[in-house]
């Protein structure tokens, strides 16, 4: 029992070294699974766990059957048709990004709802287009269908060659990313979006917003801008707008602006009146009906020869077969498309799993998004997440489960089969300036540079290069790098770890950094020294070259003039030029010479020995002064204590360079304690065959304190060679000495030893 | 001062939070360096530094007005001629790696060691082609020159355009590699090169002797393999070969394995009798010399149609512009070369800079090297860096200086320019068998793969991972995928940490992992968590849900089933159904109906805020039973302690979720204490805006034990009411109850304290 004794800390125990207090305290060995153990429970079968599969894949099967018709079914068909009107609109605008003609943006908007409903298990997100990712594949479609340089021309049937070249591309990148996403599911490493930290992904989405500007603009102006692929395909569009920037038409640039202004600022008022509006004002909608309207009642299309939405083909597209050529072309895109659309609908599923309390699964949700977006690639679609906004309205007017969803894709139906034709008049430029009405949250995010730097410059670092990165190379290639940095910043972290030497503070069994305190011990000889982060063969140097600083000497030096000064001196010995006293031994002649001659190959191996007097009648104090000519540096360094209570790793190289360096040590009788390690730790050194006659596992320690009091008494014993078998009532006092020497209390502690 | 009282541990001191430490020992604040000092100090400019720029930039100049003329000279030239005459055979030998004619291998031995002699810190190694690097040249070569399907064909002249095309591509490839190199020495990221581990090494040269060995065999066989091309080349290469091994030249095939075995079995004699031999026998010299008297005497390459050396054009090439062309299609080839030269040359200098103990400049080497490789290039020869095997030759043969690499390029001069001729009737089989028998050393590493399994699994996997990359990718390609891999196993190794529960064992201030000691004492309500590794944006999640399940229960989720308890109680309060009495507070009725009413977005949010009981008019104690049908799960945990002593930092991510995990607890009445940390890493939360009313800055302790005993008091003074302020003789005893019973003993402290 440990019983607080007011504010005090008071403990008395045997000093233990690791071996010692294993000995006290016999550890319990429990089952160790292995390998086969795991495996045999993972492929275990039983009916339960077949139907726990079962109900897993359709999660549907658990919340429809108690699905509350009275209560939820109004806020449902509410939040249905809103989110349906959306979803109409940005499925239009999204369509634009991929380059092709906008109706196929409807399909995307209603295919993979279907499917999500089924076997989804978020119950508020919207699943369809996502600006990010539409402009992903746009990026893929303009490099692999042949880059003609048409603009998309404002022709009545846009289902030219080209046109079905770009929906064919869309569509087979769309399928191979659902394909992979389905297979990353099926096998169970949905968990690989944790490696997409919230510094990268706030990069990634303001540069995608950046790609999106940029690619908006062409049809904000109605210029003809040619294709161009990754990498630097952003400069060159950019310099194509503004090389052409005097063939803009003025009409569009006129609409989209106009209808920039009123969206910005109607946000800004439901932003602002958040709790007063019962309904955010539906101004894409507004706009949308209003720019529909004036264009066909002004015929903008002949008068100014605007592009507009043209030739709505009611009903659908029959299914297509993908593409593998394609497939080949595009594997690694949509490897970034499958990641960062799973990444997103991920992250936004949560935050609602999170504010309604109820799970989500992770490979699940990959297994709905990839069957989804196989759907949907089937029927043309493209491939498609959630847009947080969609999934905001979706929520906010009330939307509790899917059925929520599903009554938006009956909204996009009817727009798809009925009234399709009533867009047909809309400007191009007008589905633009929508799309970047979206876009004012991920542009905000720049501001993010300046906090992070504030508070963790790598997490900064990640940003910047992420958002570079995306920028410049494109965003699937440049997700790829960006990732690949990320975890290169990780290594970073712990490469250049701010090592330390302690000394004790307070005279109690506190020690902490030297440089950080003024009144601190440090017990003579004895060297802490703290290393606080892991490691491994990218740092092992600079952990060597840092103790070195730290103890002031390197030991292998040390040891090659040791073993060079006792070369002379067996020479001397044998030449009779010795005398040995009781004080130690002197040198009898002046006359020794002291050649620097060079030594061979096997004589330099020879010095980097253990230090062998076995065969000399005496025994050499290293740090007296030894015989003419003879000198060796000094070394009144005798223990080192190393802290590894934040080394949570080794691996083999560290391993190695960490035995070399003790051996070292151990070499020019410096005792060397490791301390703060847990067991794990010194059973794998023990099977990496760290220890030998040298560096022995009797080195480890429980706490510095103990090392410390170790190293003490050992002192003691050597010096005043103390009878431990001896056993008497022990009187000690000891002070706690505080720094401003506020207080000095005097503990008497009667103490009954028997060792 | 401490004291050593016998072997004990005692410690009496105040138990200190990390506030009431830094309160009582002041810290010393030195001068925090910012980037602008670093900055200032690294380019401020003295004649001083100037010169030691200077002298670090010819290291010639320290070295040379030192040297012995009359102790070193003679063995500098013994090894010079010795070094000279494995140089010409390995430079024609690894010639044929790069699919150039023989004759230029010997550019590549000779030009690098003019510049290296000036610019280079090691004195040991002997710079020049290295099997591993020819073959990525090599690989280069044979993608980049239009991939016509003629073997080298034995005709007089290989000067054809062919030829001059390769030869051209692996100039080019030498001279950027060799300004990357230049670049990265400038620059000063030497440094790149610990990323290269000793597993990742180890692998990656085992596969560069696979490829070696397979693209060595259409010379020993003597087949017409066309060219391939990275990724899987490899198993392109064997296809060929093995579809034509009908057409075999029985003449090169039986030489090639008569000069293996005898190679072999000398080499393993020079090993055997390493320490009786006065110098190894000269296998490759002895056996060249004959295969060329035999082939020349029978007149092989008209008898048998083998391949032979062919014309060797007496004396030099003209200096050749490199191809800009090249250095664009083969810029990160060039990269990997650069890279893996330096490494290797790197690593074998600090062997022998350590070995004689002079010192070596990482970024001194690199522009050496890359000055080398820019000459070389230019004078038509490719890139090198230094053959274990040759610098073992110079080293063992008592080269002392860079004056034996001078030397040798003295012997491959005279070849060059005189004797070369000579060489014409050797066959090629003889130079492909002697390139493969420097390899089994290289392959012996396979062995490696065992041990590391049982060492480290990590380790191992980096092993096979690289291996198989580089033999299925190419090296180039290979290399990079590997690093970025073992870059990878560090953030895997951090990623899932061994969370662990700790307890109290011994009655002291250890503590341990519960599981692994039988008789351990955890203090009642407590939970002292422990996570051995940083917490970043990967194991975030996992953190938490470790701690979740170490705990027992999800805060989050309790935390909303209090605030819905308090909603119904409020209600019932509001209602007069609630009688407040001492004992708590009783429902006086029976017909409170609870209804489990949807909860609309706003009521959510406020099921997360902290409970506020400030307007009732009693306490809920939320452990007892509640009135009439509300339940909330009861908690017995009322602090947690989380040890953080290994954890070495925390990213912006994982700073966000452990603030959410904190704040939970703490508002579910969980008092929190982190453990362990050190100073920085507060500074830094603090810097982070992670502390508010909530959680505080207050729970931070220095160990476990204090926290521990802080608790403890706490409680005691919360249940006992114990006045602070009084006075008084304090006379406690606590036991040390180790595990056997071995011993008990009573400590009896009268202790004055005066709080």
């Amino acid at each position: 029992m440990i019983e607080a004794i007011g504010n005090q800390y008071v403990v008395a125990r045997p000093v233990y070294s690791t071996k010692t207090f294993g000995e006290e305290f016999k550890k319990t060995h429990g089952h160790h699974k292995t390998l086969l153990d795991h495996l045999r429970r993972c492929c275990s079968c039983s009916s339960q766990k077949a139907k726990k599969i079962a109900l897993s894949l359709f999660p549907i099967a658990s919340w429809l059957p108690a699905y509350k018709i009275k209560e939820w079914l109004l806020s449902d068909i509410v939040s249905g048709i809103s989110t349906g009107l959306v979803a109409v609109l940005q499925g239009l605008a999204f369509a634009l990004l991929v380059n092709i003609p906008p109706s196929y943006g409807l399909y995307a908007a209603f295919f993979p709802v279907l499917t999500y409903f089924f076997l989804g298990t978020s119950r508020h997100i919207s699943v369809g287009p996502f600006p990010v990712l539409s402009m992903m594949v746009g990026v893929v479609v303009t490099r692999v269908a042949s880059a003609t340089n048409t603009a998309p021309e404002f022709s009545g049937s846009p289902e030219n060659a080209t046109d079905q070249e770009k929906i064919m591309v869309a569509a087979s990148v769309t399928v191979l990313s659902g394909i992979i996403q389905l297979l990353l599911g099926v096998l169970q490493i949905g968990f690989v979006v944790i490696y997409l930290s919230e510094s990268l992904i706030s990069g990634f989405t303001t540069a995608a917003a950046i790609h999106v500007l940029v690619s908006q603009l062409k049809f904000m102006l109605q210029l003809n801008v040619p294709a161009h692929s990754d990498p630097f395909s952003i400069f060159k569009v950019l310099e194509s707008i503004f090389t052409q920037i005097q063939k803009t038409n003025i009409a569009d640039l006129v609409t989209s602006v106009v209808i920039l202004v009123v969206v910005f600022v109607v946000k800004e008022i439901n932003q602002r009146y958040r709790n007063k509006l019962p309904v955010p004002i539906p101004i894409e909608l507004i706009m949308t009906v209003i720019a529909t309207g004036v264009s066909y009642g002004c015929n903008f299309r002949e008068t100014f020869g605007v592009a507009v939405v043209g030739n709505m083909s009611l009903g659908f597209q029959p299914p297509i077969t993908p593409s593998v050529e394609v497939f080949r072309d595009t594997i690694g895109d949509s490897f970034g498309i499958a990641i960062v659309g799973f990444a997103v609908a991920f992250s936004v599923a949560s935050v609602y799993s999170l504010k309604y309390d109820y799970p989500i699964d992770g490979n699940q949700e990959l297994i709905a998004l990839g069957v989804s977006n196989i759907f949907t690639g089937a029927f043309q679609g493209f491939a498609g997440s959630t847009a947080l906004s969609r999934s905001g309205v979706q929520e906010s007017t009330g939307g509790k489960t899917q059925v929520a969803g599903l009554l938006s894709a009956v909204i996009v139906l009817i727009v798809i089969v009925a009234i399709g034709f009533l867009l047909q008049p809309l400007q191009k430029s007008v589905l633009a300036a929508l799309a970047l009405g979206n876009l004012k949250g991920m542009l905000m995010q720049f501001a993010e540079i300046g906090r992070l730097w504030k508070k963790d410059k790598y997490d900064c670092l990640i940003w910047i290069m992420t958002f570079i990165f995306a920028i410049v190379l494109g965003l699937g290639l440049g997700l790829a790098a960006s990732v690949a940095f990320q975890l290169l910043t990780i290594v970073f972290r712990t490469q250049f770890p701010k090592c330390s030497t302690l000394a004790n503070v307070g005279r109690s069994n506190i020690y902490k950094n030297k440089k950080n305190y003024a009144d601190v011990y440090e017990p003579e000889g004895v060297k802490i020294f703290r290393c606080p982060a892991p490691i491994y063969f990218a740092n092992i140097g600079f952990f060597k070259q840092k103790l070195i600083e730290a103890v002031g000497f390197n030991p292998l030096r040390i040891l090659r003039k040791r073993n060079k000064a006792l070369k002379k001196i067996r020479k001397l010995q044998k030449q009779g030029l010795l005398q040995v006293t009781p004080k130690g031994f002197i040198c009898t002649s002046d006359g020794f010479k002291d050649s620097d001659e060079e030594l061979d190959n096997n004589q330099i191996e020879e010095l980097d020995q253990p230090i062998n007097t076995a065969d000399l009648p005496f025994d050499i104090d290293w740090n007296a002064d030894l015989p003419l000519n003879i000198t060796v540096p000094k070394v009144s360094l005798h223990s080192l204590i190393l802290d590894f209570s934040a080394v949570s790793f080794l691996d083999i190289s560290s391993m190695r360079g960490l035995r070399t360096i003790l051996q070292e040590f151990i070499r020019i009788k410096v005792d060397v304690y490791i301390v703060g390690t847990d067991d794990d730790f010194i059973d794998k050194l023990a099977r990496c065959e760290f220890f030998d006659d040298e560096v022995k596992d009797s080195i480890f320690f429980l706490t510095i304190h103990d090392a410390v009091l170790h190293i003490l008494m050992k002192k003691d014993y050597s010096t005043s060679k103390f009878n431990s078998s001896q056993e008497k009532e022990m009187k000690f006092d000891f002070t706690i000495n505080t720094n401003g020497g506020l207080r000095n209390r005097e503990y008497q502690v009667p103490v009954e030893t028997k060792f």
